[in-house]
């Protein structure tokens, strides 16, 4: 299974277009001291030829062209490499560079059901899309299947969704909720080496079988949005919580490192990072905690073959 | 009047992500003979502090890294430069920038009314922005009036917006079309310098009134989307001709090449260059006819004070 992190930063990326917290202008001034990254986003693929999306964002024209791998095959004009697009919960950031990618063929998306109504009531996507490209939608599995490309060939990689705790986007919260889960995450097999990948850039909080998933992973890739509780407003940021957000913080006693150091997976790495998180400042207390725990903070272009 | 040129490619960029046409090719291969774009939008200020911009793509964010004077003044965490932003179509090239900048404060939006509702039925563009940053819609004056800062303060330019013929974006097709302009230019005047600049990035034909608008300015900024009618379909790269999509041609007796050439503004620059364009690829016939009448093909980055 290759893996390729595309972005690693949570919505607005890192630095902020309209931030000057320390972190974005370390970013701007010392990169060296505070690696800029775009927005979340992951490419995988069983044959480094045919490659998923997991999270889309509105960077993806500036991911793919700097990854290559992505581009259409050397034979064609048009075309793309990318076999389909999974999704975990309906946040702007995670789904954005679909409309950016309506230039294509039909774009070949799986996502829940709560997701699919978010995207096609709150934005119109899939009516925008139509008028373009046109989209498929898949309800994915809850038990391991095999992933199908573009073209319903087996992809080689085996897929299942697990619900975690979340909650609606912002842009739609017009009760009832719908029902089914509103963010999932992922559990990626390749068939062949039996890799397996557990992604979940988004998680309110840890309950039992969100756990139980990644204690049985190759690599996992989880949700590094906030340090603390109220980083956001020590920064000057903003004014909502990790909680309100739906974001479990990453310090602290019931922190989501005191959860996972102990986990045996090979690689653990956090993405998904907002401007305002110290780790990503390279040196500081929390980065070194982190990575003392046996733990990586994401970059951009992090490659990955397990 | 400062302009600065963020983005000068039409919608997808140049290299496009699902395209390996020639010029696309080229741009990945040896930039320095296909200079690579961002898509278009342009910003301009009075002051040199307080920036508007006309179009706002989904490469914003990419955008504001290259050009800091849109950063927030120095002494403010979260903030920005930007005053407001003028939309002269709802294409989703033109406008999936809003999006982008829904972190920061409310958005102040000058577009025609049929503009704002294409953008607010067809992507839910108002109802989106509500739950994040907000957003205030300003109908542009058909008569040279003061542009207003977003607290309503005088920015030191002056206003007017013009019908052109034009359609309504792909994804909103409705009908009945809405009344009144489905696209316009903006003439902006600097009132301290008398500069004038005329901003045109789509334009289906030249009708007599678009022409006098741009017989009377300094700086002509033009729709230079295709080079010929048929250029999609010969480049392998899609099906619609030019006038399907909107955009008067630039080469042959009847395009616009031959409609400016002759026109009196100090510099006349072509933008919104799609990336089948031959004008794009240095030294190419279509591009050395294009500056051997005086014309500029824009590239990313330019500034022009006026």
């Amino acid at each position: 299974l290759q893996v390729r992190l595309l972005g690693t930063a949570a919505g607005g990326g890192f630095p902020q277009w309209n931030c000057r917290c320390a972190g974005c202008e370390k970013a701007r001034q010392t990169p060296s001291l505070a690696i800029p990254r775009t927005q979340s986003s992951v490419a995988i693929s069983a044959d480094s030829k045919n490659w998923f999306l997991l999270n889309v964002s509105p960077d993806i024209r500036h991911q793919i062209a700097a990854f290559p791998d992505l581009l259409p095959p050397p034979s064609s004009v048009r075309g793309s490499a990318l076999q389909g697009i999974l999704i975990t919960n309906a946040d702007l950031d995670h789904t954005l560079g679909l409309f950016i990618l309506r230039e294509g063929n039909p774009l070949s998306v799986h996502a829940p059901s709560s997701v699919r109504e978010a995207l096609s009531e709150g934005i119109k996507l899939s009516a925008v899309l139509d008028a373009y490209s046109g989209i498929r939608w898949h309800e994915p599995p809850h038990q391991l299947q095999p992933l199908l490309d573009s073209n319903g060939s087996p992809s080689g990689l085996l897929l299942q969704a697990f619900g975690v705790p979340g909650k609606m986007p912002r842009y739609y919260v017009s009760p009832p909720a719908p029902s089914g889960a509103q963010a999932v995450g992922y559990r990626l097999v390749d068939e062949k080496t039996g890799g397996k990948l557990v992604f979940i850039p988004d998680i309110a909080s840890f309950d039992g079988s969100a756990l139980e998933q990644m204690k049985d992973c190759d690599l996992l890739l989880l949700d590094g949005t906030f340090w603390s509780e109220n980083e956001m407003k020590e920064s000057g940021a903003g004014t909502l919580t990790a909680t309100q957000m739906a974001h479990v913080v990453i310090g602290g006693p019931r922190g989501s490192l005191a959860q996972i150091k102990n986990l045996p997976a090979k690689r653990k790495i956090y993405l998904h990072i907002n401007n305002t998180n110290p780790i990503l400042v390279e040196g500081s207390p929390e980065q070194m905690e982190v990575k003392a725990a046996g733990i990586e903070v994401g970059h951009d272009g992090v490659e990955i073959a397990i």
